[in-house]
């Protein structure tokens, strides 16, 4: 099969790998029929973060099962599943906490299982998928095509909306603030809304996306950045800052931005990995009672959730995708993403 | 009058003074019944933070109103009242909000009001409270003398440690741990079990304060610190860290510790000023899910849920104060606190 390196940053390879198989009793192998690159993936890409050798890239996918191993109870060839970015059993205290990304046993792809056997990425055609009981989620049926892109989202960046909505407390009776446009961002906006929130507020430079912000129910636009972009949040929210913001994106400057969009006693959600000298200033936040939650993103815990309305058409998160390329060009993907050309790109084998 | 001032690291010395008169038509003159030292008070005492020039200190009393200004609707002469240890209007949005900390018109006892004029601290005699009808919280009927240390905590400690135990999330089904065993702490194990929790460890070397903990109901008591703590906190819950964690220190060391003491996905509540180098370690925080939320207290946003619970005797939190000495022994007392002689002194003009 064809799978996806990283060998260095900008150096992403399509390669000719053996196909998975079966290792474990609680395997699965699962032909991937859309995965897609992530906002995340762009730091290796930029060098931001090391790649220390070549390895196996991708964590966002949905497939068909091909095989499962004997101690499979919950999946059977045929299925149609989404796999969420990280590795999980499902049944461990942290599990059962609804915290699967820091499961007892939790792996990532691209990583090692605890055998110490290799895990596939998820930008290839096969994937092997340890705990496959605990870790993917089957539809009931086999969705419709136009569903793919949406149910992909679930994967990683509808589900970390979710999670950066919750964390910063939005429902009903909040604004909402939520800085950045990416993917992650604007699947922030459509969660913010699905919670109940009446007035979110997304901070976006870039006209085609502010255009899903706003076909995600974004009420307001706000085109500054910084100082500025926090003075027209106080100016739209009656001179104070918002009850709830979403921190989309990981930079020092865009965690900073988002603090400062918070009235005293709101709470920021955060989910973009901490990757740009983010760090959480303790004096302000002491003394305007602004709470800071949120974290890599249990999606697995929120996959029951929302798949129904997912299925039932009642969100499309899959508008994200703004660009769908074949697998054999992965690397102009990363391109496209890098460039800014592509809110998020899709990839079919 | 008499009155404290602080002019240097452990130079407290109580002067003579004019009595304080109104001086605003919102203005109260609030005569004191009883006033402590915060542990607070022990920063500039200690030398942490500086002490620029001579200033009054002292920002917890109750006492009984002698006068009041025209335009204060909502006390009179002779009604005991509770200080929070900041003025607030309680009309604006951040009051309305519950953040009375960050009220629009705030103050501190002390410093200056909006006119410039300056307002005594509350280790005196007399106290003039601008924005009385906001500050002040009046007792439905004069109450009797052994409810003043009680009452008094509703000045700051038990209002801090209940604020540190509602942003921790402690409640029904959730495992507690109190970093601190100083007079917030301790009332932050009074509020965690008010608030339902059924298991709360208080984190203690002193056997004094352990028994204050375990009169206020906590079920353990952990006497290691940092990772030995920590290892003996993991032990007694099953192996993971707490659902809860109340900060109430706020030096590096405890801040660390008590967020090593957090579950994935746990809360940690934090009040302790930090004032030793704390610091939020965003890498941990994001990679565990775990939040921080807290800051300086809102007593006055609190004031009317706990003080029915006082006055019924529901909850005890004077007993935290261990020494009472006369106003005129004020440099002992910061003395006893200093050296931790005393878990709260209490003053009495």
């Amino acid at each position: 099969m064809r799978a996806t390196l990283i060998h260095a940053p900008r150096d992403i390879r399509l390669e000719d790998l053996p196909d998975p198989v079966l290792r474990l009793p609680g395997d699965a192998v699962v032909r991937v029929v859309a995965s897609c690159v992530c906002g995340s993936d762009l730091w290796p890409y930029r060098g931001v973060t090391e790649t220390a050798e070549p390895h196996r890239i991708g964590h966002e996918f949905v497939g068909v099962v091909e095989e499962v191993g004997a101690e499979v109870t919950t999946l059977r060839s045929g299925d149609f599943v989404i796999a969420p970015f990280a590795l999980s059993d499902n049944t461990c205290v942290h599990c059962k906490n609804g915290v699967h990304t820091s499961c007892a046993h939790g792996a990532w792809w691209g990583g090692e299982d605890e055998q110490g056997l290799p895990i596939d990425g998820g930008q290839g055609e096969f994937v092997r998928v340890p705990m496959a009981d605990g870790t993917l989620v089957a539809t009931p049926t086999r969705p419709d095509d136009s569903l793919i892109p949406s149910l992909l989202t679930l994967s990683d960046v509808m589900g970390t909306g979710h999670h950066a909505a919750l964390a910063a407390g939005a429902g009903p009776g909040r604004s909402v603030v939520v800085v950045g446009d990416g993917a992650v961002g604007l699947c922030g906006v459509l969660a913010a809304r699905r919670l109940g929130a009446e007035r979110v507020i997304a901070m976006s430079r870039h006209k085609d996306r502010q255009e899903v912000a706003r076909a995600f129910g974004a009420t307001d636009i706000v085109e500054q950045r910084g100082a500025e972009g926090v003075a027209a949040v106080h100016e739209l929210l009656g001179g104070i800052g918002a009850d709830s913001v979403l921190e989309c994106v990981g930079t020092g400057e865009s965690m900073q931005q988002a603090i400062d969009a918070a009235r005293p006693g709101g709470r920021v959600g955060y989910v973009g990995v901490p990757a740009g000298g983010a760090q959480l200033p303790i004096e302000q936040l002491f003394s305007s009672n602004i709470s800071v939650g949120g974290g890599v993103a249990p999606v697995r815990a929120y996959l029951d959730g929302l798949l129904p309305d997912v299925l039932s058409g009642a969100i499309d998160p899959g508008r994200v995708f703004d660009l769908e390329l074949p697998l054999s060009d992965v690397a102009e993907a990363y391109r496209a993403m890098d460039e800014r050309r592509s809110i998020k790109t899709l990839l079919r084998p």
